[in-house]
């Protein structure tokens, strides 16, 4: 008799629930083995204990490193920089295309920012003129990206904690990296010069006070 | 030495992905007890076999039944009614409050409607004019729901697909409770009377055509 067991189920924010630190544990009693796996909250450490039986570690748990909204505008328009004493409001703007807000967590790297890139401008989520559903880069739509710490956030009681956000500096570099590289690939699209795509982005950090014009916002989650 | 498990750690969805089935077990060495769960895919059926250890069956996993995303607004314009050969196309529309994009999974069921909207509602995510950030409720603010069935959608190749996606009939009815339960929360709110805070929303299974005006959409994720 041989089992098999899903490791990457325990995700850490079912971990952070626990608020110490749980055990998964994998049995296969053909081979006399137990495979246990200590995942402590919030940094998903793993440990091992030896005992009277033969403990391995397992894989991290699979929570997100990145969190993404997605909707489709029609027209989109976010304020890049308040207006003060000297002069007016900045804002950048695109007409028909997606709006994507963003969200780092803890752990996040810069390889996994191409993966990220490639995945939300090839997902058939818009709506062409004929009905049929196709990428951003083959509507051809614009970009508009949406810094959106918010995103990361997890309600305890009645207000919102932000434990797993990344850090400011780091989340920084890693928006900045992802804006580059979308930026890239709509260059690199075939559609692209022939139609003039564009991605605007907002300003990490900073208030994002968007207007949306939609056509149906088609609301999309995708984590990574 | 006695060990915890976290039971509610492998979700459905993780599940699916194994395409077949998949075991938790929890072993308690001190009494000698190895508890096992089988989850089908999909279905989480939970069944048990006997053999020279004590089975025991785990409640059910904890995969959302429901998803929404939160937005703040200053105004938002929903279209309820497209424009036909005998009349313009009809709108609802709020100031200042909460956008609530809803989407129900297969299980989900009318006992947790009233834990929805009341965490929806008693959540501090708007930012009141003191900068303090205070439930919907308190600001006091508008709700406009939106039904957002694509925010139960999961990537598989460049495509979505929505196959957890709750029933057309039962996500209606479910939804139908949503808006109404929103109507009564706010018509008792103590807030309700002197400002007169409004709940609008869109019409199940058609499109939704917004208009969104924010002052930041700080943009939330919250799943039941």
């Amino acid at each position: 008799m041989t089992y098999t067991c899903v490791r990457r189920s325990l995700t850490r924010k079912r971990v952070s629930e626990t608020r110490k630190f749980s055990f998964l544990f994998c049995y296969f009693p053909s081979l006399s083995l137990l495979k246990v796996s200590f995942f402590y909250e919030s940094s998903c450490a793993l440990s091992s204990e030896t005992g009277r039986y033969n403990f391995k570690m397992t894989e991290k748990a699979g929570s997100p490193l990145a969190r993404t909204v997605l909707q489709q505008c029609l027209y989109a328009r976010l304020q890049v920089k308040p207006a003060d004493d000297q002069s007016e409001a900045e804002w950048v703007e695109i007409d028909r295309g997606m709006v994507v807000y963003i969200c780092f967590f803890k752990g996040a790297t810069e390889e996994m920012i191409q993966k990220i890139v490639n995945t939300l401008l090839n997902l058939k989520l818009c709506e062409a003129d004929s009905g049929k559903y196709v990428s951003v880069l083959d509507l051809p739509g614009n970009i508009l990206i949406v810094p959106q710490a918010t995103l990361g956030g997890k309600a305890k009681g009645k207000g919102m904690q932000y434990h797993h956000n990344i850090g400011k500096e780091e989340g920084l570099q890693l928006y900045s990296n992802f804006v580059s590289l979308c930026e890239k690939e709509l260059a690199l699209s075939s559609n692209s010069s022939e139609t003039g795509m564009i991605v605007k982005h907002g300003t990490y950090g900073n208030r994002q006070v968007l207007k949306l014009d939609t056509n149906g916002p088609y609301t999309h989650l995708m984590e990574f």
